[in-house]
């Protein structure tokens, strides 16, 4: 009998590993001699460089790469066990949590630190990228991360272009030939859940400049600046990537990775899927864990563990998910690969307890599914 | 496939039927045409009466009689479907909750009330009773109930001895010639959970009098008198009740219930399982589904869901118990009938709204189980 053990973290109580763990826990009292697969899942966003890493066996990589605003911070990736594969959140390097609220400002912040960490792991022989881009605090249309890959943007002096943003206006020229060479030879893979166009009304500046600190104002610059950036693009690179999904992600970074990058956007949890090799354990297993923190009828729109359960309905084995939280809607999973949605909670308690007993009641809940699945 | 729904109630959430109810749903959106057999339980004290009532389609009865200090209450029993059987909880008449604390004084309080609700359902053909002995304010050994019922307790100038344990001293001669006769021809049966003897340190006077208000002084004068009350019935009459097992509960309503009107106490749970009979139910399900608002170690010892899966043991009938509580010491219960032990609540919550919830969490948790019973 096989179990594949594929949850993500249970958010502010346990990791990804800790709660397949805690599954397995509860498997083996029921099945001792059971087959328990740990794949301890992310959907691309906070947690999946730990999970991939987890499951691995890789390492942390840490590293001092310049931060959002041009200050030195030390970033770290995730370099997968087999020492090809580096998986890299963005925010990591670029991200909103390196700067106080008052600091934010994305006519100044830059992705030259994600660059950074990009090169950083080439130069450690990795050869696949696996990108994750939320929690940006950037706005710069990626050309701080292709700067530190050796792009050249230049205004009509040929100076080179400040960080940020705001002086993306001044763009005039582009120089390719200092990009790293071995970019071309590379898989870049960036996990992408929004579909938002570099410009206008639904585009990066417009749709997330705000909570990065751009007032009203500053989004109408922003969306012109990147409006030129894409206009240069075309016109020298021959590559129109104003309107393409995606391209809005992360402050246009998803723009840079697609013109320059030659990236491939793909969603969030297929991308772990792939990197996990989940489908492969799933094939054969006889059930599939999985479980969030909280799930709900939003769990169809690409959390883990709907992604767990669409890869498990493909060969018909059936998915049990855990959750502390269940919201409503949940209802809509049982058509869409979810045979049964448990609660893991043993009674009224603070959230703080909640939290904190999080093992050891997956555990239990998974021990008594077991019970039933046994007869 | 028979699925039988034997619940106990959630207390202040949902009474035994209703949970049965909401289990009911549960299953039947995942078996539409299972058979769900809806066996509300009790386990002998309060929710007894409504439970057998519900399951029976009988009725309740109230009629007024005299409360433990002799005033005039409203009290009720249930008659079931087949209108030969009572269900009688002795609280309704002569229970603690009729009065107010400062009112507590077990020298005083009186069967009485106890004794007329089962002259009454004598009146309306009764020939088996089953009374519930719990929450009483009373320590007259049954007295009151007994002179409701037409026996005489004499003084030694032959004046009908007053209501209460405190004039039991005074005990001379028992007259048993003006006892209502049906009783010699009816079924009494007392669910009674504890084996307090009559007397002495472990009696009802030591162990139950304080919480009914007995001072130190009044538990030895009390004590004392159901001493001289056992002596009398002992030289009178032939039997030694003194220290029969139970005869204790109720402050000697079951030495009364014992002596004079030859009842059998028995565990309630027992009592339950057979007026509801729910073991020729058992025999052929599938399923048996039971729970009640917390499960824990103590489960064990008497509750309801424990009772129930002693008898689906006997017929290796998987039993699935559902909680809104699980407290430590669960594990215990694996090895005594239960297959597995579910918690309901779908997350962090304050206890006013899980009690709000119940029945939609119940019918939750129980269709998810089933949809993994389904696999």
């Amino acid at each position: 009998m096989k179990f594949v053990l594929a949850p993500d973290s249970f958010k502010e109580s346990m990791t990804a590993k800790k709660a397949a763990l805690a599954m397995e826990k509860g498997v083996k009292a029921v099945f001792p001699h059971a087959e328990c697969v740990i794949v301890p899942m992310a959907d691309g966003g906070e947690g999946t460089v730990e999970s991939l890493v987890s499951m691995t066996n890789g390492e942390i990589i840490k590293t001092e790469v310049i931060g959002p605003l041009g200050e030195k911070v030390i970033a770290e990736y995730g370099l997968l066990g087999e020492g090809q594969t580096a998986v890299i959140e963005m925010a990591s390097a670029s991200g909103l949590e390196l700067i106080t609220p008052k600091e934010r400002n994305p006519l100044l912040t830059t992705t030259y630190g994600t660059g950074q960490l990009i090169k950083h792991a080439l130069d450690k022989g990795v050869r696949r990228f696996l990108i994750g881009i939320g929690g940006s605090a950037t706005n710069d249309g990626g050309a701080g991360m292709l700067q530190a890959l050796g792009v050249s943007f230049k205004d009509q002096d040929e100076n080179e272009l400040p960080f940020g943003g705001g002086a993306l206006h001044r763009l005039h020229s582009i120089d390719m030939s200092g990009l790293d060479k071995r970019i071309k030879t590379v898989q870049m893979d960036v996990a992408c859940d929004v579909t938002n166009p570099l410009i206008g009304d639904n585009g990066a500046s417009a749709i997330f400049g705000p909570q990065k600190g751009a007032t009203t104002e500053m989004v109408r610059i922003l969306d012109q600046n990147l409006a030129h950036f894409a206009d240069v693009i075309k016109t020298q690179l021959g590559e129109d990537i104003a309107h393409l999904d995606g391209a809005g992600a992360a402050g246009g970074l998803g723009a840079g990775l697609l013109a320059f990058l030659n990236a491939h956007l793909k969603k969030g949890i297929d991308l772990v899927i792939e990197y996990t090799g989940l489908e492969e354990q799933v094939k054969e297993a006889d059930y599939v864990f999985t479980g969030e923190g909280s799930i709900d009828g939003q769990t169809l729109f690409g959390k883990t563990p709907y992604g767990v359960a669409a890869i498990a309905e493909k060969y018909s084995v059936p998915v049990i998910a855990f959750a502390g939280r269940i919201g409503n809607g949940v209802e809509s999973l049982y058509d869409n690969g979810f045979t049964a949605i448990i609660g893991i909670l043993k009674g009224v308690t603070t959230l703080e307890e909640a939290l904190e007993c999080g093992e050891e009641n997956l555990a239990f809940a998974a021990e008594n599914v077991c019970r039933v699945l046994k007869l």
